[in-house]
C-alpha cells in the first residue's frame, strides 16, 4: 500500500522547524501484515516532548523513521495467529508493550520488557520486520509504532482495544501521554488518600500526573511551571494551588501549604535545577518520581547525606511503571466516567502540513497537546 | 551518681586516635530519672563507624558529649509514669525511638520522628533534660542514647526489652548496626525469594543486611568490598560470591552471575566510587538502597536518563526504615532460632582504656565490631 507519512531522515536539525522541516511528508510504502502483525488505520496521532527530544537528537534513533509513538485507529486487516483484536476494532497504539515472555514480562513489569527494547532500537517492529519503505529503501519504525502516517503496521502487544464511545482522538493520547503521567501516580508513587503532591512540568503528561493524584485522593497538588498560563486548566484538572517555577520563593511556598513537604513529587521535565527543587520540597520519608528523561548521558547531582538521614527517595518511572494494557482500559473507563477528562488536554488538530510548524510550538510551551489526523 | 564515662570535648582530632584520645576516660555526674525517664546499668556497648564519624567532625554534634549510640544493659530503676520497663529487665538501647504522637510516628514511620531529631541536635534526652555533668558542667547525650558509660539515664522509648537469654553483649550491636542493615533489606527493599542483591561494605551493617536477605531467600548475594579478609566471615553468613571492590570487573562479575545486574545493591559506605558501581552493577527496575551517610553536605551524581528509562531508583534508608521496637524483637528472634548469628559480628571486646585505639582499628578496617564492657 503507499500512503502519505511523515519521515525523518536526520537527527538535530535547528530551529525554528517550521524552516528546517525535520519531517517530510512524503507517499512511502507500507507492506501489508504477515503472521503476528496487525494494519491499523491510524485517526489520530499526538505529538509530544519526546517527539522534539527526537528530532533534536537528545537520543540516537536509527534514520529514516516514520515518527510518531502515540495514536489511535481501526484495525483494517489482521495477519495470521492473531487472535485477540478483529477488523473494526478500536485501538490504542502503546510504546510500552511487553513480549510476555521475558523475565521482566513474567516478573510484572513489562514496560521493561528486554525484546522490546532490542527491536525498538534496532528500528524494527518485535516481529524483526520494517515494512515501511520508499523507492525500496528500508525505512525504520519509531518505537514500533509510527503512527505519523495514515496507516501503520504494528504488532499485537503494541496495540489495546478500547470501546467505540470514546473519541479516537482522545484516545490517541493514552499510549504514552496519559499513561506515563497517571502511572507515576497510581504505580510508582501509589499516591495515598491524603497525602500531598506536587508535580513540576504541566504538560500533557504532568496534567496526567495532576488528574490521577486527584482521583488517588491526594489533599494537595501543586502545580509548578515556568509559563503561567498552564495555570488555569491545571488548576481546574485537579491541583489545589499553582506557582511560578522562577519564583524564588517555591520551597516556602510548599513549605506553607504541607507538613514539611510533599510526600511526592512529579518530576517531568528532567531539567537540573527542576531536579533540584524536587528533592528540595519533597518531605522526610518521601520520594522524587523521575519521569522527564532530560538529554542522554546527564548526570545530575543530589544532597546524598539528605537522601539517607531524611530517607527520601529518587524513583525514575518510563510509561507509567505498570501493565499498559490494563491501566490504559482503566484509564478510559475514568474517562467515561467524567473523572479523567483527557479531552482537555487536546489542545487543537492538525493536518500533516502543519506537523513541523507544530514542533516549534510544542518547543515554545505555547501549545499543550496537538493531535495529527491524519484523513482530516 | 558519680560514674566512669568517654567523654568528648571537641570534633576533628587527627588520627592516630590512640595518641589525639578524642575521648577522655573520666568521672562524671548521672542524675537519677525523673518521670519518663529510666535508670540502666550499660552492659555492653558497639563501636560503630558512625562513631568514627563523630570524632571525625563529619556532622556537627553539641561538646562536650558522652559517647556512643547502641548498647544493651539492665533497668536499675524508673521514674515516674514508665509503666513498660521494671527494674532487672534486660533492655537494648535504640537510637532510632519514636515518641508516637508526632505525624511520622502516626504514619507508621517512628525512625523519622520530629520530636526526637529536635532533642538529639540540642543534646538532650526527648525530655529535655541533660542528666549528665562534671564539676557542673553540663555534658550533653548523644543520639539520646550515651552509652560509653557505667550508667546511662535515657527515655523509655529509646528501650527495647528483650528476653534475658542473649548475651547483652550481643545485644548491644541491635540498636543501630543490626537494625540498620537488616531493616534496610526486610523493611526498604523488601527482598523477595529469588531476587539478587549486592552489598557494598562488609562491615556490622553491611553484614547484617547480608544475613537478611538470606533469610528473606535471595537466590544471589554477592559482598564487595576493599579489604579481602572480610570475605571469609561474609561467605560465612550469606553471601553467594564476593570481590574487591579495586577489581576493575565489578560490574562484568555481577552480570555474569546474575540478569542483568542484581534487583537491589545495599550500599553502607557512602562513598562517591562505591554508589557509582553501586548505581551500575543495578538491574534495570531496581534499587540502590543507599545506607552509608558520607560526609554531611556531599552531592553525589548519578545518570538521570538512566534512572528514568531504566525505571532504577536510588532509596535513602535511616535506621531500618521501619519500626526499631518490633524489628529488634523480631531479629532477637531470628538470632535464638540461629538464622541471624549476630554474636559473629562481635569482632572483640574493650575496656574504657582501650576505647580511643579502637577507633584507630575500626578505621583500618582491621576489626568488625568491638564492644566495651564498661564493669569488664
Amino acid at each position: 500500500m503507499r500512503m502519505l507519512a511523515a519521515v525523518m531522515y536526520q537527527q538535530g536539525l535547528p530551529t525554528p522547524f517550521a524552516e528546517s522541516q525535520p519531517f517530510k511528508i512524503e507517499e512511502v510504502d507500507l507492506e501489508g501484515p504477515v503472521e503476528g502483525e496487525v494494519l491499523v488505520q491510524v485517526m489520530a496521532a499526538g505529538l509530544c516532548h519526546s517527539d522534539l527530544s527526537q528530532v533534536a537528537g537528545l537520543r540516537k534513533r536509527a534514520c529514516p523513521v516514520v515518527g510518531g509513538h502515540e495514536g489511535a485507529g481501526i484495525v483494517r486487516e489482521v495477519g495470521r495467529g492473531v487472535s485477540r483484536l478483529k477488523v473494526g476494532d478500536h485501538v490504542v497504539m502503546s510504546g510500552a508493550p511487553g513480549c510476555g515472555q521475558c523475565g521482566y514480562c513474567g516478573d510484572d513489569r513489562p514496560n521493561l520488557c528486554e525484546t522490546v527494547g532490542v527491536s525498538r532500537a534496532a528500528g524494527t517492529l518485535g516481529t524483526g520486520n520494517r515494512k515501511l519503505s520508499r523507492n525500496g529503501q528500508p525505512i525504520n519504525h519509531y518505537s514500533g509504532i509510527s503512527s505519523f502516517a495514515e496507516y501503520a503496521v504494528l504488532t499485537p502487544d503494541t496495540l489495546i482495544k478500547v470501546d467505540n464511545d470514546i473519541p479516537l482522538s482522545v484516545a490517541a493520547l493514552y499510549g504514552c501521554g496519559v499513561v506515563t503521567g497517571a502511572g507515576a501516580a497510581f504505580n510508582t508513587a501509589r499516591v495515598r488518600p491524603g497525602q500531598t503532591v506536587a508535580v513540576i512540568g504541566l504538560g500533557g503528561v504532568g496534567l496526567s500526573a495532576v488528574m490521577a493524584a486527584k482521583i488517588a485522593g491526594a489533599s494537595e497538588i501543586i502545580g509548578i511551571d515556568l509559563l503561567d498560563d498552564k495555570f488555569p486548566l491545571a488548576l481546574e484538572l485537579g491541583c489545589t494551588r499553582t506557582i511560578n517555577a522562577r519564583n524564588p520563593d517555591v520551597l516556602q511556598f510548599v513549605l506553607d501549604h504541607t507538613r514539611g513537604g510533599v510526600d511526592y513529587v512529579f518530576e517531568v521535565t528532567g531539567n537540573k535545577n527542576a531536579m533540584a527543587t524536587a528533592f528540595a520540597i519533597t518531605r522526610k520519608g518521601g520520594d522524587v518520581i523521575c519521569i522527564g528523561l532530560g538529554a542522554a548521558g546527564a548526570t545530575l547531582e543530589y544532597p546524598h547525606t539528605n537522601l539517607v538521614g531524611m530517607q527520601k527517595g529518587l524513583r525514575g518511572t518510563f510509561m507509567g511503571g505498570g501493565n499498559a494494557v490494563g491501566d490504559i482500559q482503566r484509564y478510559v473507563r475514568f474517562y467515561k466516567e467524567g473523572r479523567m477528562p483527557v479531552d482537555k488536554l487536546v489542545s487543537g488538530s492538525m493536518s500533516f502540513d502543519q506537523l513541523n510548524a507544530n514542533l516549534d510550538a510544542l518547543d515554545r510551551g505555547s501549545v499543550l497537546r496537538q493531535v495529527l489526523l491524519p484523513h482530516g
